[in-house]
Order: structure tokens, then sequence, then C-alpha cells
């Protein structure tokens, strides 16, 4: 697959390089604060930016007619919205999270929501201390699934590549559900799934549930 | 509701006494290793004792015809299978934990359980000093929740009431299900539950789950 | 010994009352918020209620020249600058957790404080959905053992008796120390010790590591 | 500075490579199961393989006069002994654990031991699923810190880089000690700092702590 990169120099941008590398996809486009470089028309674009590079992504995936896997956080419900639109002209995949385990802790969250009326409910999340945005995408995520607004703890601490922590609490006792991420490889390789994916659709818009379910 | 309990003077039979009285239950059968006591016939037996203490809970129910609620841990398949056979006569309310949390715990087990293949899956449980068997009960629930045999680590810690996790690793990501309960009280509320709900049955084997569902 | 309680109604008066008749302690004057009742002058007067009520706290320290033990939270400054003053009349005891485990938790952040140059420190607390202020009094003395400030992320959820994180995060690695108190009962047996500790001296102003110290 | 590697070809001994490599020393022997390679002599020598390896490592040293980082765990009592011995001749930094927090763990523990009477005690710890001894020997200088024999409960779980917890346990109260290394490349960076500690040295058997303290 040819694809291209919307935040190339980042931490998740070399992490996503480096494991469609080893899978034998080809970049042939990329994009980041030194500027842009074009090869060859992507088949496949993928943005792990900052909201602020936002414009220059929906030009690129009208210019090319291309598939979109965005995990970019931060964004707003206007370019939300927005992303929705363009899931009627290409496949768009968005999510805030690309972990499968986030995606199980969401599904446990469901599961328990409806049985635990009374109790009070926390979410806390860890990420290493160059994470700009607060609270985590996945938190937000984490909200929607149990319907809710609750309290978020946002800790900023090293490197920790992210943890997210779900509390239910009863008076006489807690049941917690939590998620580690041991390092970036795990998101990468859930683009990729989700790139693969997107290779096989006309249009529409996803979300990482969709490419698990297959 | 007229009452009897075998194990009264062990830590959950002083919990449950407690429970009951402030609901104006009344116990009128008590047996444990000082001997026995009886004022009247009771409506229900609950047993929170030893195994060595189970023919005399079968005899006591069978003289009586009353409901029971077990929830002694350590008891042997043949054990087990003959509470299924005496719920043929009376209601037999069976569970290793009368706690809401860790009925959850097991519902997100099996939510999860076939979702990831290949990846590694671990449960501890820690418990007070005095806790005689091990693995605990509720572990063995989450192994049969989970479909298959997996290593419990079994850790016996100063005056902790009860703590259950299971952990599920990927290469890239861990997942973890945790239960605490805080006290005792938790237990004793769920036995209340059980008896309540045994009261309306004629006969027939149930869990906690069933208790829970109504 | 003859005692007075401050707060008697509350959670941790009631767990001091139990305590202190267990060990044949007798109760001879208390206040709360249903009033006064005195039926002997008391040889140490105990107060874990709210900041609200510290003048009548300083009024009976006073009239009675008594010991005093602090234990409640939120005070602000000025009222903690007056309890040191009363420390040149008469035994005072101050600490916002009167636990072993949280004096040993102090003095590891000593230990470690000096050896991790560069690291994010982050502390979380969690306590059942009663506690009234936040960040928690123990909080606030593991951000003095650290000698720094740091963030303090307040949880409350159900019946937690009380939880205490602080995390050191490296860019490789986390080093976490934590605190679970079972229950209030330990927080009681903390205050007796306390108790016993006052009626040997003549004045003073202590912390709990004093008491600790013996 | 010239180095060699036993055990080049295994996770640590690629990640020391790298971790080297980005600080401009130069690999000039390596061994491993493929064989042996050798391009100069080296001026000291890291040991990150498995016990089978130990008489090649001792061979390999006494033919270079070097210094040796020895970090294989699982080493018995008589090989340990021969490793002092070796410390009479050269430089020898023995440890099983390369990571400043360890050490820092290890300090708690030693700080609390002598305060806990009464109180249980429980390790455990948690490594990916390709580590082959337990429990890990990070676990038996826990116990030594402790200064007495305790469980260890070893967990194998998908891809963790490595956990250690150590819990003391009283009636009313737990106090935990933790330990994440969040990648291998923490420990390279404490092996890298164990060789520039070694380079200056004639010769001496040494643990990280000596190292960490200069």
């Amino acid at each position: 697959m040819k694809y291209g990169i919307i935040g190339a120099s980042g931490k998740m941008g070399k992490e996503i390089l480096g494991v469609f590398d080893e899978a034998q996809h080809i970049c042939v486009y990329t994009y980041d604060v030194d500027g842009e470089a074009q090869i060859e028309a992507p088949e496949v674009l993928i943005d792990f930016s900052l909201p602020a590079a936002f414009p220059k992504t929906i030009e690129i995936v009208k210019k090319f007619k291309v598939a979109l896997i965005m995990g970019t956080t931060g964004l707003n419900a206007e370019q939300l919205e927005l992303l929705k639109e363009l899931g009627k002209e290409v496949p768009v995949i968005q999510s805030f999270n690309f972990s499968v385990g986030i995606q199980l802790l969401l599904q446990c969250i469901e599961r328990v929501k409806g049985q635990v009326d009374g109790w009070d409910v926390e979410i806390t999340e860890t990420h290493h201390r160059f994470k700009k945005d607060k609270p985590s995408g996945t938190a937000i995520m984490m909200k929607q699934a149990l319907g809710r607004d609750v309290p978020v703890s946002s800790l900023r601490l090293g490197g920790v590549a992210g943890e997210h922590n779900i509390y239910f609490g009863g008076l006489g006792e807690t049941l917690t559900l939590s998620h580690t991420a041991l390092s970036r490889r795990t998101f990468a390789e859930g683009v990729l799934k989700s790139a693969l994916f997107a290779a096989k659709k006309q249009s529409g818009f996803y979300s990482f549930r969709d490419v698990m379910a297959g």
C-alpha cells in the first residue's frame, strides 16, 4: 500500500512509519512542522498530528480522493462533524485510540453501566509529559461509553505510554477496569489494521470498533 | 424471617448476624465450634463455615425442610453435587461470593474472553491472613467464567477483606479487571438479599447471579 | 482515662468511642451538631470534627487545661498557628492522619525525593463520597514531605476508607508508593496511642511521628 | 569505549547495542547462540545471557583482562562466589537490575522493614512471557533488602517489561511499593552508566548501588 502521514516526525508518526515499513508498505507523502514531501499519490492518508493541521488534512484527502485514518486527539465538535461529512465521499476511520484492549474496556463499561445504580464513577488517565491535550481522547470515549459525565483526573508522568482506569464505587466494594499500553507500537498496529480495512471500502465513517468487527 | 446460621461465631457469621439483626430478622438456630443452640425452627439456614460442617448442614436442612444459603468455600465436587440434589427438595442458593461487584467482574470476563486470542491470562487474589483455603472460591468462579485454566496467585495479607484481579496481557497492552471488597458487610448484604429471594421459592438450585437477576 | 470528643456523632467519632471503650477508657464529654453533654471533666480532648468547631475546641481545652488530640482536616494556617501556641500550655498532638502506614509512606518519600532529578511527581487520593474537604490533609502532608508542590488528584468514590498514591515518573520507569486504610479503626487506634502519649506530657506541640517514635 | 557483549542477539543485548551505539561506543566482540565474532579486544565485557554461558564469560574476561558488567539472572551461589573472586583481578559490577527506580525501591524496603512488626509481607513480579527464570533476580534482591524470606508470586504476561510490587499488610492498613519498567531501555542506560563507572576502576566487586553512589 502507498500511504501518506500528516505528523510524520511526531512520536506516533515515527512508530507508524516503522510498523508500516516492516509490513512492506511504502510512504509516499509526509507533512509535518518541517514541511511537505511527496513522491507519489498516496492510497490512504494517516493523520496523527495536532488539530491545527486539520485543514491541510482535509485538503489532501480531497485532492487525492483517498481514505483517511484520523488519530489526532483534541479535535472539536465542528471538526468531527466535518469528518462525518467527508465519510460520504471517502472511507474515514476516526478513533481516539487504536488499541484492541481499549475497545474491550469500552465494551466492559457498557456491560456494567446499567447495574451500578447509586455507585460513584471516576476516571483517571496517565500519559507521558509530552502529551499536550487533556483529558485524553480515550477518556472522552470512556465517558461516552458510560453515557454520562463523570470526573476525569489527568496525570502527566515521565514516559508512560498510556494508562486508563475507570472506578465504580459502591459503599462496600469497588470495581476497577484498567488498560495499560506498553508502547506506542500497539496503536501503530491498530492503525495498520485500519488502513487495510479502509482499503476495501468505497466510503463511510467508521470507528476502530468497526475495524475490529471486520 | 426466622433464620439459622452454621458458623455463627466466624467472621462472616458475626457480620451476617449484624446485618440480619438491623433488618429485624430473628436468629433462632446456631451451630459452631462451641456447639448447637436452638430456640425455634428456622425458615432459612445460612452456612458460612468449613467443609467439615457439611454433613451437619445437610442434616439440618432436611430436618426442618428449609431453604439453604451456602457460602462456605473449599467444598469438593461431591459436596457441590449433593447441593444440586438438595435443590430438588428445597431452595438452595450457592455462591463462593455474594457481592454485586464480583458478578459484574464475571460478566466482564465473559465479554472479553473470546476476543483475546494469544494473550496471556493471570489471576491474583488477596485475603486476610486468617483465610484458610486457597485459591479463593471466587478465583475458581473467575476461571469458570473464563472457560479455561490459568495460573492463580494467592496472597495472604493482614486484614484485607478480599481483592481479586484478572490480567489479560497482549504483547503491546494489558487489560486488568479488579474487584475490592471494602468490608465483609458487602457479602452479608448479599446473603440477606439471597435469603429474601429463597423465601419466595419452593425449590431449585440457584447462584447469586440468579438472585441479582431477581 | 477520662476523655472527651468534639465530633462524637461523626464517622470517626463513633469509631474512636468504640476503640476507647474496648480499652476501658470513659467518655465524659461530647460535643457535636446535637449539642453538648458533660458528665465530668475530661483528662484529654479529641477533636475529629469540622473547622467550624475550632473555637469551641480551644475554649474547652483552656477551660479544663487538658491535652488535645487534633485530627480535624481542612484547618487554615491561622488555626494551625493557634494550635502551636496552645502547645505552650498543654500537650497538643496534631496530625492529618493517625496511621502507622502513612508515617512509613512519608519516610519513603523523604528517602526518595533527592534522587529523582528531572522525574515527574503526581499524587492521588481516594476517599468515600462523604469526605467534605479536598485535597485530603494527608495529601498535603505528602507534599510537605516531598518539599515541593505537585499536582494532587482527588477522587470521591463510594465507601473507600482512604487511599493515597504518589507516583515518581522517569522517562523509562515509574516508582509508586501507596497506602490503603482498610477501615477507620486504624486511625482510631492511632488516636488512642496519641492520647496515651499525651497523658505523659506536660505541654508541647507534637505530630503523630513523635508519638510513633515514643 | 570498545566493548563486547555476551548474549548480543537477546532482547537486552539488542537494547544495549542501541544505547551504546547512540553514545558512540563501539562493539568489538559478540558471543551468542549463533557463535562468536571478534574485531578487536574489548575494554569492557557485558553479559546479559543465560547461566549456561557463564564459563565462556569468565574465560573472555580473563583472556582480555577486562571489566565485567554482569546482568544475567538465575546464577547460582557458586557462580556468584566466582564473580566475587574475579573482582580481585578486574572490576566486576553485578546486579539483577540496572534501573535507578529499583534501587530506590530497595532503599524504601530497608527504611520500612524494622517498623512493621507483625505485618505480613508479599512480593509479586510480572514479566513478559519470554522470561525464563522465576522468581526474577530483582525479587530476590527485594527479599535480601527485607532481610527475610517471604512469598513471591511470579506472573508471566504478554509483553510486560518488568513490574515488581511489595506489600506490607497490617490488620487495618496496607502499604505497597511498586516499580514499573516502561521499556528495556531503562536497564540498558543503567548498563552504560555501569560501564563508564567500571572504566575508572582497577578492580573490585560492585553493585549497581555503588554505581549510583558514584
